[in-house]
């Protein structure tokens, strides 16, 4: 419709999550109708974000640095470390302001029929940072889905020889729901009513 | 969080209608997650198209060359014209392959008091198109809203002098409509309207 450019766009905008081609073609009339400047404001910003934004040497979140801020951050609990499967999830609960210590993403969970085994969420490397001896307690927030709790389980197994403690997050994320959609709240509660194992 | 580029991107992505801080902070984890190549896809697809894509110099749509594709076309009736709102109006009406005629697009509709007067829709030139002598029917084709109405009426007198044949497009119950559901100003327009078949 229009011309190849626009179509292209239609195309390019229904990559997104959750957009289908009746909000892709609205998207691309109302920056073609009467933000242009947004058009290009959005062109920049995702080509210098995918540019620059690249994992956290220490944590494996987003950052645009070698290291992100809240592992260069000084005034963060250097003892707690909170396990999340994806950056996601940092953000989720970094959102609720209840947490003052250090993340791991895993980027994905356990999930052998699709091939990705410990080593592909670098269950090693997590060991390996558990070993230095800094960290004290282990909060396991993999999601409540079925893959998620089959992850900390294997983490708390794979952890058992470690002097280290070992928490879960609390039920009350509700049963296979995924942590970036739940609300603040009960995400805050999940958090300090964490169940200790160990 | 996580660095001013991520920053950036989700309020970009905020331009976009219908999408609010969660959907553009989910949208650009998912570029940043999985899709750098879709990031950068739509990146140039934007600067593209905003660049490239403006105005046909004839009917006003939009278009990446001086003409657009309906207006360039041998094989559409130059006889009937059909006059929108917006490209998204035309869009539409292609979409139901149901008219084979040219299109005008105004680019808005009258709106006194947002200063929106014949000239800012392009009435005279709309006017000059006419008296090229080409044209033989004109449909209206504005929105059923307040504006739309006032403009297509205002369209009707404009054009009284000229030997142009005014439709405007039927207005009554949509299809699937039921009647206890339907607004009774439409209702009642559905009745006065009613096509005789007999
Ligand atoms: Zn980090
Ligand atoms: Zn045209």
């Amino acid at each position: 419709m229009f011309s190849h450019k626009f179509d292209d766009l239609v195309h390019a905008l229904r990559r997104l999550p959750s957009v289908g081609p009746k909000s892709a073609q609205r998207m691309a009339l109302h920056l073609m109708m009467k933000n242009r400047e947004s058009a290009m404001l959005l062109a920049n910003a995702l080509s210098e974000a995918a540019q620059h934004i690249h994992s956290c040497e220490v944590c494996n979140s987003l950052t645009e640095n070698r290291v992100c801020d809240i592992c260069a951050s000084h005034h963060r609990d250097e003892t707690l470390l909170c396990v999340v499967e994806s950056p996601a999830d940092v953000m989720a609960i970094e959102q609720t302001g209840s947490f003052n210590g250090k993340y791991h993403v895993l980027g994905g969970h356990l999930s052998p029929l699709d091939g990705v085994g410990p080593d592909e969420i670098g269950i090693p490397r997590f060991i390996g940072r558990l070993s230095e001896g800094k960290i004290q307690e282990v909060i396991l927030a993999t999601n409540a889905t079925v893959e998620g709790q089959a992850t900390a389980h294997y983490l708390l197994e794979a952890c058992k020889h470690l002097p280290v403690r070992m928490s879960r997050i609390a039920q009350g994320v509700p049963q296979g729901g995924e942590l970036e959609y739940v609300d603040s709240h009960t995400l805050s509660q999940a958090v300090h009513q964490r169940m200790l194992f160990k």
